[in-house]
């Protein structure tokens, strides 16, 4: 099979450079074209780029140019991890272009015609793209993929509520520094300390649940009534975001129950093929301990979430605790995953 | 008025050195003698004490003797700083023999006849030594302070519960690293990470927070009515445990109601003289991103408790946050201010 | 004695900042004037200052308004703390309009008529200021104070330099993150982690040593001949700088006979009465694991150095490690110290 | 090629848990035997196993029984994580017994007859197992390999030892906390702070430097005669030790020609085709901010040494920065290296 040419809008920033390090070598795509800011535009990616991860700039994507986010890439599926605000500008102007537009941006997560997805979560959603292509007539297409807290939120209850209805969430996250970008969180606001209220997260990770969660059902989308109360803190650790949750179910499960119908679990049907999808999308742990954010986040490559500490909740049915990587399942890894569910479902 | 001598049981362990530190200089009391454990004793204090606080060890104590902790301490009030199993079998003994001994170990504190006592919220409940003194015989007393992670959460419910009552809170703590005591967690497992379930430590904020928050009628002491469900959670910083709450009150205050009561709660009567009272044993922030431990532990020396991010719950009544600075007023200190209301109400 | 109006250039800033919080309750100083950027011209401090010390904004400040560095200041000594390139053109034209200008930054530190001062080790520079006077006609003053590793390094060394003679110094620097100001180091880029050779930093440590340890006669500075390699590092801690020396004498000491140059040193003549300085500006710890930025940082509140793990080196003579509170006597602190010199040498 | 059954002695500490997971999947060997102290003896592996690593414990291993450290094991080959009083007593007798031992302990590094070697430096000091052969009469062998601080100093130099000379070394190691072991360092010691003086370390550094970096001639090992003057600190870090040099030359390079001389090592002859043999020992990096531990630690699997920030000296002739993975090319990878290195040359 031919590999697909593939554009990174927003190259440059800390997603970006994680879509180039986790493309470079992936076996459906090849990337064929870098975008930036109109700082970098026309210079050498590995001149004009702060590279931050640990592992070198890829040799073979160093020397290329960074272009203009335009509707001349040549490419036919773009990966966006561009700014919230030229999101918004630039990605329905190249899905009207043609181009298959699979973003990690918040700009068009909850519109009602772009899909939110997580394929072993919702890829029935991808359905919504009928609409999304009556309603703005596009030649391309957009998909989202959701903020990297809800996505360990969200992989852990759907399984439960596939089987026991999640009626009632409280939720408490304690989230890896890498989520903010890059510089990002300086080191003396953060080292010995913890920032609560990251704003606008609780209510992103709340709507966000909801649509995941929803049915689609005769060609709509309907969100779930689920309960929700979130509440977010920074918490000094590199990468990582945990999930302390009581939850309320509709019919409730005994820890075990929960534990084997977590264990169970291997997602809604046709991602098992997919390259970058993990044997298991989450894995338990029995440990008292567990999960532990360093320990835990790199389960499968970082496509897997863990969840344990599951026992009975005082007050509601259940407590138990995900932990998800926030810059791969999270972020980069997600939208590529979802990439690989749209070339599986035959949208490329 | 001349300085009552006064022993520190345990006082070569983290939570000792903590009040040698504060009693080295206290303008009521005076630190008479040290005792430590079969390895350390007969040493001198400053040789056999791993001292591991950032200020140096007080000039006048250094030279001091390690003593046994048996009856013939030249003291009359003892604060024990003991680990669990010597504070179970040695703190009865020693109140026996006629000390009033002030613990911050949690072997009594749940005893139905031992005060468990922060003095602005439940100071009241010191009348159980009545019932202590007929069951017992002892020619001295016991008094307990509570485990650091429920002063923080009592001290920020209490002033809302008198006003509004509180009846179901959820809870998830974020606690620092030297509530484990020295030496405690080791690097390698906490950098970089979070482990969940402290052993042992929910329960305990359960139950003694359903005690100070309970009623002393008809001497007897009536736990709380309160539902509780609470995940603790060790995450790497220093000094200064967090805890993020969502609670239903009896009648539903809004956020500006709670602000107002938190802000003219001044404890209950008679601390105010206590010479490590501070003016207001609650702060309240009202900027988005505090209470932060790092920046909030520190409060009138580290005897407030400062409440933040008080919100409206979307699934209960409020949502709110506390910071308590764990090894000041959640430990050492705590014990010292209840020694000085057991002064100032005639007990020693 | 009436307090001395002063001014705070540059007093929204990390340095300014400090300078805000030492100053608000000094003895000899009154705050008068606070100045700002362009962007906070004309707001209130509280509003305008992204206030990132641990402790609150002192009341009495919040209030003021933020002027800009002009000669209209109600003040007669100004603290600066501005940017090098601010410093650069402000600085001369405060000193011309007649302020007594104390500077943090390093603009001028290397004039031949300006002074670069630690009180204790070479307040007789005071001196160049007639040659300072008669070049530039100001009818103020700038003095200087160094760079916050320099000061570490050459408190360390100057008692010794003056007895045995300093020839050559090998030097590696730990500094902490507080150092490169605020937002300074993202915490992406040092957790976890070291970032060696800090920009344009070894350079200046060797030349301000040079000049600070250099002699003043016949009216002229002569810098020191002292041979200096010097490695600096950025490291993940918060506040201290420790360095880390091999030292060649002239004579070479003994071990203890350095131990005791540095224990009975109290600084040249005259810095005793000084508000702010330490009773010993060199304290000496004899525990083969000290000095220790976190412990030792605070000694003589931050105002002392302290020295440690003196050994024999097998190449040159001695080995030996310092320790200083990088933002207190290696920043404001140290130019408040110098502002209290000149006080005392009737310059004001 | 059959793979040869390997033991691993103390498999239950830190290192001896780097072993199991860096043989569970070695082509060369196959892990037949662990062994433990009389408390983990005779129990499964996985249960007295508490496994600190973030990777679980591979599946193949976490069911083997832990065995005593005797001449029964059922390996040819042992690796030896002792800690050293265990690996005094213990190494020579299995040695004795038949064993090839290959030892990370630090017990015989330096006794004449047991070779203490890294393979790309100096595996020709394997010709010492003649003499250990006829001075002891073993059956079997006993090779050890260094300190994980010396091996990131004596990689870095050997290259330049060899062309220019080294006579001289100032050297200050930045040391990460997993060189203290598990449990080591707890975090209340080392957050926020450095500790200098690692006890015993600069002696280690210091004699086995001397030790690699010597010629074997006419069957004898002789150390190098180079002068070393070695400071150590501990700081807060994971992983990766970092070495500040300023080195003194026979023949002054110039930084250009030291870079080129780096560049082109490859290591005595014979390694190249070991199977962990990285292809370039030593990686030169010639960014100004380079190296960093986090940055470059993991630099071919841990197997490189990265070197960086290499300047002239203003008092010797060159100053550099090395980086070294302390975990496995300086501990367990290191040994195991050297076993690969005695199958290619038939000691087994």
């Amino acid at each position: 099979m031919d590999k697909i040419p593939v554009g990174i809008l927003g190259a440059t920033g800390a997603v970006g450079q994680r879509f180039v390090q986790l493309l470079a070598d992936h076996p459906w795509f090849e990337i064929a074209a870098l975008t930036g800011s109109e700082r970098t535009t026309g210079g050498v990616y590995r001149d004009v780029c702060r590279w931050v991860l640990d592992e070198d700039i890829p040799e073979s994507i160093g020397e290329m140019s960074v272009r203009e986010s335009d509707a001349s890439l040549p490419a036919r599926l773009l990966f966006s991890a561009l700014p919230t605000r030229a999101a918004k500008s630039l990605e329905p102007v190249l899905a009207e272009s043609g181009f298959v537009v699979c973003s990690n941006a918040s700009a068009y997560r909850q519109d009602p015609d772009v899909p939110l997805i997580i394929p072993e979560v919702n890829g029935d959603h991808l359905a919504l793209l009928e609409r999304q292509k009556s309603n703005r007539g596009w030649r391309g297409l957009l998909v989202t993929s959701p903020n990297c807290t809800t996505t360990g939120l969200v992989m852990a209850l759907k399984p439960l509520d596939q089987v026991f209805g999640v009626r009632q969430v409280f939720a408490t996250t304690m989230q890896a520094v890498s989520g903010a970008g890059y510089p990002g969180v300086p080191y003396l606001d953060i080292i010995d300390n913890i920032i609560p209220n990251i704003p606008g997260e609780a209510e992103k990770i709340g709507q966000e649940t909801q649509l995941l969660l929803g049915k689609f059902e005769d060609g709509k989308r309907m969100p779930a009534e689920i309960g929700l109360s979130i509440q977010t803190n920074r918490v000094p650790l590199f990468d990582g975001h945990t999930v302390n949750m009581s939850i309320k179910f509709e019919r409730s499960p005994t820890p075990d129950e929960a534990i084997e119908v977590l264990r169970e679990y291997r997602g809604s049907g046709g991602t098992a093929e997919l390259h970058s999808a993990p044997e298991q999308p989450v894995l338990v742990r029995l440990e008292p301990d567990r999960p532990q954010p360093r320990r835990d986040r790199g389960a499968s490559k970082g496509m897997s979430v863990t969840v344990g500490s599951i026992r009975p909740c005082p007050l509601l049915d259940l407590r138990m605790i995900s932990v998800v990587h926030n810059t791969l399942r999270g972020a980069a890894s997600g939208s590529i995953l979802n990439a690989e569910l749209l070339v599986s479902k035959g949208y490329l």
